[in-house]
C-alpha cells in the first residue's frame, strides 16, 4: 500500500507533506466529519454512486453542508494526477474551522474537503490466504449507520488484534456480532446458508456488502440478513468479511480457533469469484480461486 | 469568550491562524486524541493535578505515549503569553501523523500537542440566571470515562438544543440521565437530597463534579451518587450542572417545562457559594448569590 504523491485539500492539489489544516477544524476538535473510501479497479471507480449517496446521507445526519465540488470529477482528476489504476480513493468532509471552539458551531457548517489515494493490490495475499481475527467488544457510538471519523473504537480494536498477531477484529455487543472493525461480517452456516447482519443503526450499510448480497441473490443463492451470535460465529462453516479496501477476506480463525477447516472455504471462494467478476477481474487470473 | 492571540503547537508559540497540522494526524482521521480543559481563575489553574491525572489515564487508555512537555510549565507560559487571568486553557494530545492512514498505526504513538486559551468570565450571567436544557438520547461510545475527541454526539446535541432555543442538552439512555453534553448533571430531590450519577464507563469523571462532591460533604451535606431517571429529573426541586467551563449552572427548565420554581434554587445557590469560595472568589461580590 503506497500513498499517492498528490492529495487534494480545499481546491489545491499538493504533496501530502504540504497539506495542512487548522487544528480548529471541527473534524479535529469534535470528530465532526464524514468520510468515504472508494475502490478503483482497472481504472474504474467501483460503486461510486452508492458511495456518493451514503456520503450525502451522513453529511445530512451530522449537519454539514454538501461540498460544492464535483466529487466525481475530483475523484477522476486525483486518480489521473496519481496514475491510479488500482487502489483506493479516500475522501473526508469535515465541518471545517468555524472559529473558536464551540460544541454547537454556526448554523451553516461549510465543509472542508480532503482527499488522497493509495496504490494497492486489491486482490492479493489476503484474498488468497485469508485473515485471522480476534473478538472485540463493540464500544462504538450508536449511529454506526453514518460513516463518520469517530473511529477510535475501531483503531483500538485493530491495535489489540495486531498485538495478538491477528489481522483484524470482529466486534460484538450483547452476544451478537455487529461487524468487523472496518468491514461487514458474514458467516456460512453448516447447512450452507449465507448470513450477514440486517441493517440498523448498529452497523454500517457497507457498499460492498450491498453489492455482494445483490450478486449472490442474482446467482440464485439465499442471503439471510439477521443478527447472529458469537456462538453461531464460532460454529460457522465459513466466515468472511466484505469491505471496500479488502473486498472479500476469508476469515480462517477467530481468537486462535480455526473456522471450519482453517482455510478459505468453497462458499467464500464462490463469493470471491462473483465479486471479482463484478469488478471486471477474470477469476481465471487467480490460480488459487 | 475570546480566543487568545497565541496558541501552542508542538514546540511553537504562534498565532491561531498560523497553527497548522497534517490532515494525516490520527486525531483528524480517527478521533484518536485526548483533551482537557482547565479553568483559570484569578491567575490560578484550578484542580490542575486532577486534570493531569485524568489526561494521563485517557492517554494510557487510548494508547498514546505521554507528552514529553512539562505540561504545567506550558500552561503557565501560555497563560503568561496571553495575559490570561480568567478563562480556560484547552489542551489536546492527539496520536499525530504516523504516515499513511492505517487503523492500527505503529506500536508507539508519539503525541502531537495543541493548546490554546480563551478569556471568559467564569462567574457571569449563566451562573446568575441559569440555563434552559433539552433532553437528548445519549448516543456516545461506551468509554465515556475517557476524555477523547469523539464528541460528535455532544456537538449534535448542542446543535439540537440551540435550534430549540435552549442552552444545552441533558443526555439519557435507557430512561436514565447520564450527564449533560459537556458537564455532569445534578438534581436536588423534593426532600433536599443532592444526587449525581455514580461513576462508570457511562460518564465522564468530571473534575468539577469531584470537587463539588467533596466540598458538599465537607460542609456536612449528603451527596447520593447513583443513576436517576428522567422522571426523577422532571420532578426534581432543582437541577444544575457542573463543569470546568460553566462551573455550576442552574438548569431552570427541561424541554420547556420549568424545573421547580423556574429559577435557580436555594441548594444550587449554596453549591455555587461553596464552589466559588473554593475558586477564591468572594461570594459577597455577587449580589444575586
Amino acid at each position: 500500500m503506497t500513498l499517492g504523491t498528490t492529495v487534494y485539500l480545499n481546491g489545491a492539489f499538493v504533496a501530502p507533506s504540504q497539506a495542512k489544516i487548522s487544528p480548529f477544524d471541527r473534524g479535529f476538535l469534535f470528530a465532526h466529519a464524514a468520510y468515504e473510501v472508494t475502490a478503483v479497479f482497472d481504472g474504474k471507480l467501483i460503486d461510486f454512486d452508492a458511495h456518493l449517496a451514503r456520503l450525502e446521507k451522513t453529511l445530512k445526519g451530522i449537519e454539514i453542508l454538501q461540498p460544492s465540488e464535483d466529487l466525481r470529477a475530483l475523484h477522476r482528476e486525483l486518480m489521473d494526477r496519481n496514475d491510479l489504476t488500482e487502489g483506493l480513493v479516500y475522501l473526508q468532509v469535515s465541518a471545517g474551522d468555524q472559529g473558536p471552539r464551540d460544541f454547537a458551531g454556526p448554523e451553516e457548517l461549510v465543509p472542508s474537503v480532503f482527499m488522497f489515494v493509495t496504490h494497492t493490490t486489491l486482490i492479493g495475499d489476503v484474498a488468497r490466504d485469508g485473515v485471522t481475527a480476534v473478538l472485540a467488544e463493540d464500544t462504538r457510538w450508536l449511529r454506526r449507520d453514518m460513516k463518520t471519523t469517530q473511529l477510535l473504537s475501531q483503531s483500538l480494536a485493530y491495535r489489540a488484534a495486531r498485538r495478538s498477531g491477528a489481522h483484524l477484529a470482529i466486534m460484538h455487543e450483547t452476544g451478537q456480532v455487529t461487524e468487523a472493525a472496518s468491514a461487514n461480517a458474514w458467516m456460512v452456516t453448516q447447512d450452507g446458508t449465507l448470513v450477514t447482519r440486517d441493517l440498523s443503526r448498529a452497523l454500517l450499510p457497507g457498499i460492498t456488502r450491498a453489492s455482494v448480497a445483490r450478486l449472490l441473490r442474482e446467482a440464485g443463492l439465499e442471503v439471510e440478513e439477521r443478527a447472529f451470535s458469537l456462538d453461531e460465529l464460532r460454529s460457522a462453516a465459513e466466515v468472511f468479511t466484505s469491505s471496500t479496501g479488502q473486498l472479500i477476506s476469508p476469515v480462517i480463525s477467530v481468537d486462535g480457533v480455526a473456522v471450519g477447516a482453517g482455510q478459505p472455504g468453497p462458499v467464500t471462494r464462490q463469493v470471491q469469484r462473483l465479486y471479482f467478476s463484478y469488478l471486471g477481474a477474470n477469476p481465471d487470473r487467480f490460480a488459487w480461486l
